[in-house]
């Protein structure tokens, strides 16, 4: 069977599982994911051993450290997937349920109803484990779901799709209603892309490359982050030491991730007042600082910013820092080197809030807060299965309702138009 | 300057114009959509012939007289688009309103704030109406908007641009907000679509092989609708002079539009009853009908439906008629050949109209009304700019809220995460 007929294969089986998924009553959705975490532990071992060959493969072909590390699945790996589908497994099921409810003048009864997306393909690289959050989060939303991980996790991905299948059959459900492809040719991938009468939406998980091919091969609709380059703006109305405080938070708590710092911008001021502060805490905490030239001037050994470094998302513990002369100086520094990511303010001014909240055009503007809390969970979505950067569908973390779609209902009682 | 520099232009200068466009007050809005409509009123005389050259050409050119007539601006044309312009001034404005609001645990309040898109592309055919009627709709939400209409419509679209641009400047907007694309050559269509830096959406209106061509050629999100295969289900307990009524209205009332009953499903306990009854009433509305096997043995003079009925979109004075055993047959019939845009029960079983309503998939699930409802004027969405049979993002009509979308926002007093 070629690549393309194994692939369309997929997706049809994906499509057929989909219009029974819809359907299906909380219950038994939330019993397949019960089943799916009790037999993740049940079956931790043989999980393990298939990952290991995932793991010596990976050593032979000289993979980084690194990257052997986000392939390993541990106890702790298998208990953190366990415990997630069971979380899912609690959260409420948006499906069926009714928003904007009206009565026309005609007396039809008009609302719309959440129902589920269809089938999503998620493409992913060597994490094994988001096989299993989002095939989780997905099917609790009655979607349909194939996954595409990376090929060197594919024994993992197999192994854990059995348990996922297993689960989705001991509940009565189909167990194509979640499928990993069983192919490492990368041309699997593009087959996917063009299945758009199948296939509803693509979601891509990983960097940058990946994400600028799926968009760039996909026929299909693709909700997508790129980069966070998340800045901070502390006013000069600001309460400075909250300043500080959410500064080296915003930077410094986890730097890998996408909602950290990279650049604070600085009203000029407070600039003489706040600068060596900031310089003192962010040293403690082992932050670099790359300044403008004010920031350079008024500041003893650190580094000079170049036009790169604004544009910068260093997922690491380097800040560039920049004086600005107002709230518009930085503002418009937003509109040129953001990513529509995170951007907060620091202030005290009421009207400078509201601007701030309605102007930056940004998936979370936040006042008196870490950019840190741009996160399904912290924004109280529950899980999430990404952070959208581009605006349809969904701006922001995509928990469980991002995965639905509404319909219209009407309810009417033999009524015509005329 | 070649057509590449100049699309790359307007869509630029249009990126701009839309940072500017989503911060605007909404009186300001309103301002531009009233003078508009007035500079309609009082240039009617230069716009129509404007107007005149197109329909000159195309008549030269041997177009249909359907064409040229959907071609032709007329007073009443013009009366149509001005009361238009005025009604969307008079909706309410969604940007910047909240929603979702919740209070996390750590004291941070979270809410979703309404936004425009950015920057819309509108790509068309010869009706010249289209430009200021989704000119309008994607300004009042705060967009800019691309503007592409057919290049026989050309002189048209380029003197109600004039209109347009001179009610932006009058409110003191920026008048790149709305564009019309002042090139013939169809590749301006094509690049445009690869403007996926500078344009959020595109939206085209017009036949299926617009619609193909567009989603088969763009790197920007499209919101699309193809056709309406459109269905009633008449079950054994309806209330059968009804299900005449509202199967009279479906189909006869409009039968051009893509709400228009196309095939009408009929439970067999009542076929002997109500299929009489249905074809005394069809006839008399000037329908044929063409039905199945079952059909055709208890109607005298009726033509056979062969499976290429079951997906033909008449646009016609013509309606395809099948039994069905029970509502799963219909249901199963409408997965088949449905196009997701209307489907309608009658009924009086509450479990029937429940489970239908939440099992069919389609962009409205009407029961016991007319499929014709599916409009965004019936549905209380004010007025429309097409509707969706896609569900990413908006599915069934879409209106000023669907030209939008939200981002986070989240009010803290020094949260950090921890």
């Amino acid at each position: 069977m070629s690549i393309e007929t194994q692939i369309i294969e997929i997706a049809a089986a994906a499509k057929a599982a989909s219009g029974i998924m819809a359907a299906v009553p909380r219950k038994q959705k939330d019993t397949a994911l019960m089943i799916m975490a009790d037999l993740l532990e049940t079956r931790a071992e043989q999980i393990k051993s298939e990952n290991q060959k995932d793991v010596a493969a990976a050593r032979e072909n000289g993979l980084s450290s690194a990257m052997i590390d986000r392939l390993t699945i541990t106890d702790k790996t298998i208990v953190a997937m366990a415990e997630g589908l069971k979380f899912v497994a609690g959260l409420d099921d948006p499906v069926g349920t009714l928003s904007d409810s009206s009565i026309r003048p005609n007396g039809l009864e008009i609302a719309r109803m959440r129902i589920p997306l269809g089938v999503i393909g998620i493409i992913y690289e060597s994490r094994p484990n988001v096989t299993v959050d989002a095939a989780g989060l997905c099917l609790k939303a009655g979607n349909a779901v194939i996954l595409r991980g990376g090929s060197e996790a594919l024994y993992s991905n197999l192994a854990l799709a059995q348990v996922i299948a297993q689960g989705l059959a001991d509940a009565g459900l189909p167990d194509a209603a979640a499928q990993v492809i069983p192919v490492r040719d990368r041309e699997a991938v593009n087959i996917l892309l063009k299945q758009e009468a199948l296939v509803d939406l693509i979601i891509p998980r990983g960097g940058e490359g990946l994400i600028r091919h799926v968009v760039a091969h996909s026929s299909i609709p693709v909700l997508k982050h790129y980069k966070g380059v998340c800045h901070g703006y502390v006013d000069d109305t600001a309460d400075l030491d909250m300043a500080v405080e959410i500064s080296v938070n915003a930077k410094a708590q986890r730097p890998g991730v996408c909602n950290a710092m990279e650049t604070l911008l600085v009203h000029e001021k407070i600039a003489d007042d706040f600068l060596p502060k900031l310089h003192r805490a962010m040293t403690q905490a082992g932050v670099t600082l790359k300044g403008c030239e004010a920031c350079c001037r008024m500041l003893e050994n650190i580094q000079p910013a170049t036009d790169e470094d604004w544009a910068a998302e260093y997922l690491d513990l380097i800040l560039a820092v920049r004086v600005v002369p107002d709230m518009d100086g930085a503002m418009g520094h937003i509109a040129a080197y953001g990513s529509n990511h995170t951007e907060a303010i620091i202030t005290t001014d009421y009207d400078r809030a509201r601007r701030f909240v309605r102007e930056v055009d940004a998936s979370l503007v936040i006042v008196n807060a870490s950019t840190r809390f741009n996160d399904g969970g912290e924004l109280g979505l529950g899980a999430e299965i990404g952070i959208s950067t581009s605006k349809l569908h969904a701006y922001g973390p995509m928990g469980i309702r991002e995965l639905t779609t509404t319909k219209f209902v009407a309810w009417g009682a033999g009524q015509i138009r005329t």
